[in-house]
């Protein structure tokens, strides 16, 4: 029989969040049952329950950036034992069958994945996400958290972090590539880490030079302010990869301008507003421009082991479940540096 | 000395084009010398004469699809013989040293390459292109029609040709890729032919069924109409590659829903307004935007040579110089199957 576990949920469209009491389906088949230790705090939490990716539904228990302990498993799990360190990411399920699924990048599956929070279940129940004390996930969909990364600083990873190595890796960030990673927040803090890991050099390109001095320590080569005209200037058809990790609607005819021949900018901010752009920007140097959601299950776990390997972790600020209305308020002003992280250990019902 | 020769020119925007005699320059270095037989009518000349582009430079010789025969080659040409049949394309000068130049890539040149018309040269004279007897153009940028095809039908291959071939052998149009062709105008029916000889599974998304005869004799596989909404649902996640043919500027999210996981949509149409598309159009499978110019010179010759080898040629309407203002307004109607050709043999001053 289902467990009740004790979460805070969002009542209605951008109302605050309160405490609340969610069950949880009884282990069986492939499941996994994890006891969440951390969650952080992703952008899309504070949109969705806002319905800025359309209506919702409520009561919403938000996040997708979770980490923990397993607790139970099912009778046909195979890759997971009680007490292992375990990950769940944006999403927990999956057709398996498409082709997409079969070549192991589930979130693109043709019949659309089941997203971790703010959706409907094979069953019919509405999932719901790491603002909570436990979860139960197939463990197809559930990562391993290699033992050198800690589980607080290791949460953002699981969309922050395969929302911006997948593109990276796709794309093929490297030795001798030049990328840009366009915004300095929650993903590009952690993208100048991953792109720079993977060889490339790498410039930032943020509003202001307030986060220079983070950013070059996180392993940035270069740093610019687009509030400066002269940076458009100066960094015309440089680039082989932009990565845009800002989330607001931006006319990307000036930043296309700064790839060089064959260059791909990657936008993995999802705007609800259309984006424009002239062909023009891209016609002189047959650019592209090119979205990716986070990652497939495999991926998503060689991005966890290319991080304990290269020590890249999210640089976070701790908070504790009750004060996720105040952190809210601060990610909408961007006063984060770089990722707020629920401890819930500390949440008791 | 310069000679003179007799052209067609619009003496100001969108003024009827009128008689006009131009200069040539004296063959120099590694000039060639053309004999001007016939001259393709494009979209964009139609566009350039009535500052589509920006202000245009007047009076203006348009024409950029031509074929002839060489009269006279200077000191250093290497590759051209008097007598030989050769085309010139969209530009006649580049630098020559930046990377895409090296990489015969000159149409991407990092400098700009110089338009055949409506442009400066290096020597700060005007451009003018194919509506007139005679052109002098350095043998880098000639090409050789190889014998097999016909000088008329071959003409608008120079522009058509390699702007629909190039972007389908960049993007690996071929065996067990679907491709789709938007559009049978000019480009789409000569990229039919090309996507087919490629061995693409080959769809045409063309307004209505009006040209599906054509469509199929040229090689379609497949036939839909975009007027029809059932052909968006029937085809969702079908391509691996669009190919976008049309000037007009689209909301493209109807058509990047019809790509399949990780497809692109090749955008070679110019429109001078802004593109609009949502992010979430690209992000549920990873899809790209794209857009191409018309090719660098090795690949299109390439183009010529895979042309003559699978007899791929325009179907064309020839008219006379003096008939070019009437020709510009069936073509603003789109009331030619599929592109008017200049008979510049008949043309006498």
């Amino acid at each position: 029989m289902p467990t009740t576990t004790a979460a805070y949920a969002a009542p209605s469209t951008g109302a605050k969040l309160e405490p609340f009491t969610i069950s949880r389906r009884d282990v069986r088949g492939a499941d996994v049952s994890i006891d969440i230790k951390y969650t952080g705090v992703c952008h899309t939490d504070l949109l969705q329950t806002s319905d800025g990716w359309g209506p919702g539904l409520y009561p919403m228990v938000p996040g997708h950036e979770i980490t923990g302990v397993v607790t139970e498993v099912g009778p046909q799990v195979t890759k997971f034992a009680v007490g292992d360190r375990v990950g769940v990411g944006t999403y927990i399920d999956s057709c398996g069958q498409c082709a997409p699924c079969r070549a192991g990048l589930e979130v693109y599956c043709e019949k659309g994945c089941t997203p971790t929070y703010n959706a409907k279940d094979k069953d019919g129940e509405t999932t719901q996400g790491g603002y909570s004390k436990e979860i139960v996930v197939d463990e197809r969909y559930v990562l391993r958290i290699p033992d050198s990364l800690p589980l607080d600083a290791s949460a953002p990873l699981l969309c922050a972090g395969i929302t911006t190595y997948s593109p990276l890796a796709h794309w093929n960030a490297g030795p001798g590539k030049k990328v840009a990673i366009l915004g300095m927040g929650g993903l590009g803090h952690i993208a100048i880490q991953l792109a720079h890991a993977m060889g490339a050099e790498v410039t930032v390109l943020s509003r202001t030079l307030s986060k220079k001095e983070d950013g070059l320590t996180l392993g940035a080569d270069h740093y610019y302010a687009t509030e400066d005209p002269e940076t458009f200037a100066q960094l015309a058809g440089t680039f082989d990869l932009i990565l845009c990790t800002i989330s607001g609607a931006l006319h990307f005819d000036q930043y296309l301008n700064l790839l060089k021949l064959d260059g791909t900018l990657i936008n993995v901010g999802a705007p609800d507003n259309d984006i424009t752009m002239n062909n023009w920007a891209l016609i002189p140097a047959r650019r592209s421009y090119a979205a990716s959601s986070t990652g497939g299950m495999p991926e998503t776990q060689q991005m966890l082991d290319f991080c304990a390997e290269h020590q890249i972790k999210a640089q976070i600020e701790t908070i504790e479940m009750q004060d996720i209305n105040d952190a809210f308020e601060r990610l909408d002003r961007s006063q984060v540096r770089y990722r707020f992280v629920i401890d819930m250990t500390k949440f008791q019902a």
